[in-house]
């Protein structure tokens, strides 16, 4: 491919809305074209990066016995209704109607395309296990779309589905896809990555993993142990140990206009750790008060709440003055009874608490949960800290990191084969339920997140087994013409030898071409022009700068095809099974 | 891959709404389930030859120096009106609302998308000409989705877009696409194929060509003569010759109850292609009458009229009384002023025309055209038929075929270049609007056409070059240790081998097993049983069975990998540039 002629143009400051880096030089170097919000088109250059991430990723899910299939992009929408996410998934989903009127909706995940591929399929244990992927576009309505490719409304995935006929299985096959995922990750050139444990969100089920590449603009957030506990903070377990202090007499405090933990602990003298602090939610449905009761220095985490309590939530806005709660003054003892409350379980061993008194302007000290509230439950809904206590290794030595989520893995047990009645005949001639997994990789983000890794001040740093193209041929002063012999010579003897060349040989300044090469940022560069053939042939040079040689022209394309191999071969030492 | 834990089912009876061959093996073989009207998930060897025909698509269009890019599938409705097609296309583009409330579209043809990415990057004339092309989904709510992937209404495209300088410069190019789809469906196995001109519908401009697999289940009518002139029938000139007859009196007849032109060639006496029949349109926009007046004998080409008007038409249902028209006695002379009239050119010559004469059971005879109506300019909006006068050799050998659409070629003009404001600086520094090319292949409708035409009565019979495996050994009595390990032994060497291979070795019975590998079709066939070890080793037969021959075990694998070789050399002849 000849510069000269390649649709997109490079440019040397990013457009005002790209606020990271990937973003920024993705758009700069002609990467894609901004279509409409969440909406990109692609050139060229980023194409064949997408491509050649789809082949490792198919590559790898072929090695754990996937079977390649294709799924449409607009369904049914009674197919989801069978699944009953139909109305469970909220704006995220585009709907609309066909032209009979029937009610239509667009990807955003295939569980039940898959589910409705397999179910008359597969009707004998025989038949199990099996996985089924597709690599295809999926539009998601994000009300934030962001990043460039990181968090965009149409994106291309992968997205793999497999079906059990034992939990056990599921789990083993869980595994060889968690290796698979870190091979893909591997290959494809990223660094520094990670799996947590996650929250399965949407798709339901329980088990379930991210990969996370550590980056400090990523939009997740980790809880990491040195002792090898990994979790995304909507995900992560927390303990902590308490005080428990002297259990005394519940006693009503005046505290005027005292409203803030801050302000109370001056008021009263004591540690907010001794508070069973308020925090109001309601119930998306219908608006009923959701009050969690949590110690006074942790926050409340609203993914985790919304597990425990299996519905939709949002923070009151407003409190309704005759609902019985009194902002700023909220306690669990008197509490209104239809109000629904929630314990964090970091107010369990404190025998003496501080809470509001649910009248204006007073407080309750020596407040003992047992005594005075009764027999409640506890439940984790609290947002993660540094410092907090391991779950795995009992230690505090929660740490806080910043992630993109490159991949996700489920275990989604039987959530869509039970509700779309999927079932097998067993050994014995007895129906029942196959168990699924499902797997997903966002080929765009991947992109988008390795630039994000891999890149300088002057453009991307692909990893060989992704990039562009494998070398950049800049033939300098195109009008000397023992360059140009020396250049087209080059490039046809790279093509011949089934090297992937791109090749600029236009009239344009040293400093620009080596600034667009930068942006191309293809891993070999091999520079024409008078000075390198006085110097002897050709300057090679690796876009990482780690290597830099002047070639005989004659040597030059052989050179560049070993080299090629070369670092293919190190790149590709993770190949799977 | 082995058979047993492939996902689909084989079965021996065609669905229902199977009319056509290709739609029954291919829902029979396991390639694909319906999941809505027109829309259906592929599974693992319809996907395989996808990608093989993608592939193949893919390596033409580089050979054209094409650019593969992505657009988006989502499109906002704005870009839409900036061409003016969010309008003038009805209801086979899905629309819907996102949660912004902005209006979008499911893309149906990527033409504005195209303009969109080129338009502020090639803006020197030395930046043209280009080609961008992607293989990606689109959706075009069909009101007749039929025949399996014949007529979806979602389907792969390959959709190109060239952008030129000049008009010469975009016929060279369109030369080369034109020879460009002959490789790709000569490669792709496609035999009795021809190009055809064609109607631009919807996508505007003036030259196109429709490349056509020849096939009685086909849906298009064409025309065509042996000195080498080929038309859809919706864009065939008809040339007919006309016997003058004498200028006679124009004298109106009663005509009492006779209406059809059957009746009246009775009735009168006279041969039909004397009359000059009427046919009543409406215009969809306000159903204003259109009154074509045509030679007895012919048909109205709905399309071509459309074309000549300029806007939308339907055959007229009811007549309103008030209207002037009298249904059955329709003529010229005499109509009312503010109905619109098109003459046709078969009209053209004959002195004495038989008309009605806009009165119940009237009609004239010696109606003139000249002396009685006027001058008036004639269109040709006739339809072909067998036996007309080709508008190339001047012969009356028109014969009429039927064809699958597998690939069309438009020369666009600046119809969205113009519109969408694209322009570029030429030598001279003046501002000029470039000029488009636009060529489209369906990936689905192209495996059916190809499975269509390569078939038996058990099942598809693959070419080589987009086969799913190249190979599927036949393992019988798998329960035969014998037999079992020499079947092993090969699906092993041929993997080894990088030959594609599916290995059946499932405890069936031989009729059932071959019934599948019949609806696989899959090129070479290698059955290992105790029966072809006592031959001497494994038996090899073609699927189109031209060949059968037993080769010793140890000599199999080798012996296939060659043949396959050997087979794909011969069909890949054709290969680009």
């Amino acid at each position: 491919m000849k510069v000269a002629k390649m649709l997109g143009e490079r440019f040397k400051n990013a457009p005002k809305d790209c606020v990271i880096e990937s973003h920024a030089l993705m758009m700069r170097g002609g990467y894609m074209k901004y279509l409409a919000n969440g909406i990109f088109s692609l050139y060229m250059p980023a194409k064949r990066i997408m491509r050649k991430i789809e082949q490792i990723i198919r590559e790898e899910m072929d090695a754990v016995d996937g079977q390649e299939v294709m799924f449409p992009v607009v369904m049914p929408a009674s197919l989801w209704e069978e699944s009953g996410r139909y109305t469970s998934i909220g704006s995220e989903m585009a709907r609309w109607k066909d032209r009979s009127g029937n009610p239509m909706v667009l990807g955003m995940t295939h569980e039940e395309a898959a589910v409705h591929l397999a179910r008359d399929t597969a009707s004998s244990y025989a038949d199990f296990p099996f996985m089924i992927y597709q690599i295809q576009t999926k539009f998601r309505d994000e009300p934030r779309a962001r990043g460039g490719l990181i968090r965009v409304r149409e994106f291309t995935m992968k997205d793999a589905y497999s079906f059990h006929t034992s939990q056990e299985d599921l789990e083993n096959y869980y595994a060889r896809v968690y290796d698979s995922y870190n091979r893909i990750f591997k290959r494809c050139g990223c660094k520094n990555f990670i799996s947590v444990q996650s929250d399965s969100g949407m798709m339901g089920g329980n088990i379930s993993h991210e990969f996370m590449l550590l980056t400090e603009i990523g939009e997740d957030t980790l809880a990491i142990c040195d002792c090898g506990y990994r979790a995304n903070m909507e995900a992560a377990e927390v303990n902590v140990t308490n005080e428990p202090g002297e259990i005394t007499e519940l006693k009503k405090v005046s505290t005027p206009n005292v409203k803030t933990i801050e302000d109370l602990t001056k008021f009263l003298n004591t540690d907010e750790k001794k508070f069973a602090k308020a925090v109001v939610y309601q119930k998306n449905e219908d608006d009923t008060y959701v009050i969690v009761f949590i110690r006074g220095d942790l926050e409340v985490n609203e993914t985790k709440l919304r597990n425990y309590l299996g519905y939709e939530i949002h923070p009151a806005t407003e409190i309704d003055c005759n609902s019985g709660i009194v902002a700023g003054f909220i306690g669990p003892v008197g509490l209104p009874k239809n109000i629904v409350t929630v314990f964090d379980k970091s107010l369990i061993g404190i025998e003496s608490l501080v809470c509001g008194a649910n009248g204006p302007d007073y407080h309750f000290t020596g407040m003992n949960m047992k005594r005075d509230v009764g027999d409640v439950s506890y439940a984790d809904v609290a947002k993660t800290f540094a410092g907090a206590i391991c779950p795995k290794c009992g230690r505090p030595h929660i740490h806080i990191e910043k992630g993109i989520e490159i991949g996700n893995i489920f275990q989604l047990g039987k959530k869509y084969t039970e509700s779309m009645g999927m079932t097998y005949l067993d050994e014995n001639g007895e129906r029942k339920t196959p168990i699924m997994g499902c797997y997903g990789i966002g080929v765009g983000r991947l992109c988008a997140s390795v630039c994000q890794e891999s890149h300088d001040d002057y453009g991307p740093i692909w990893p060989i087994t992704i990039a562009p193209w494998q070398v950049e041929i800049c033939s300098l002063r195109a009008d000397d013409p023992e360059v140009k012999e020396a250049s087209d010579r080059l490039y046809k003897e790279l093509q011949a030898l089934g090297v992937e060349v791109l090749y600029d040989d236009r009239d344009i300044r040293p400093g620009a071409m080596f600034a667009d090469a930068d942006l191309f940022g293809i891993p070999l560069r091999a520079v024409i022009s008078p000075k390198s053939l006085a110097a002897g042939g050709v300057e090679i040079t690796t876009r990482d700068k780690s290597l830099k040689e002047n070639v005989p022209v004659e040597n030059a394309a052989g050179w560049l095809r070993d080299k090629v191999t070369e670092m293919l071969k190190s790149a590709e030492q993770t190949k799977g099974d």
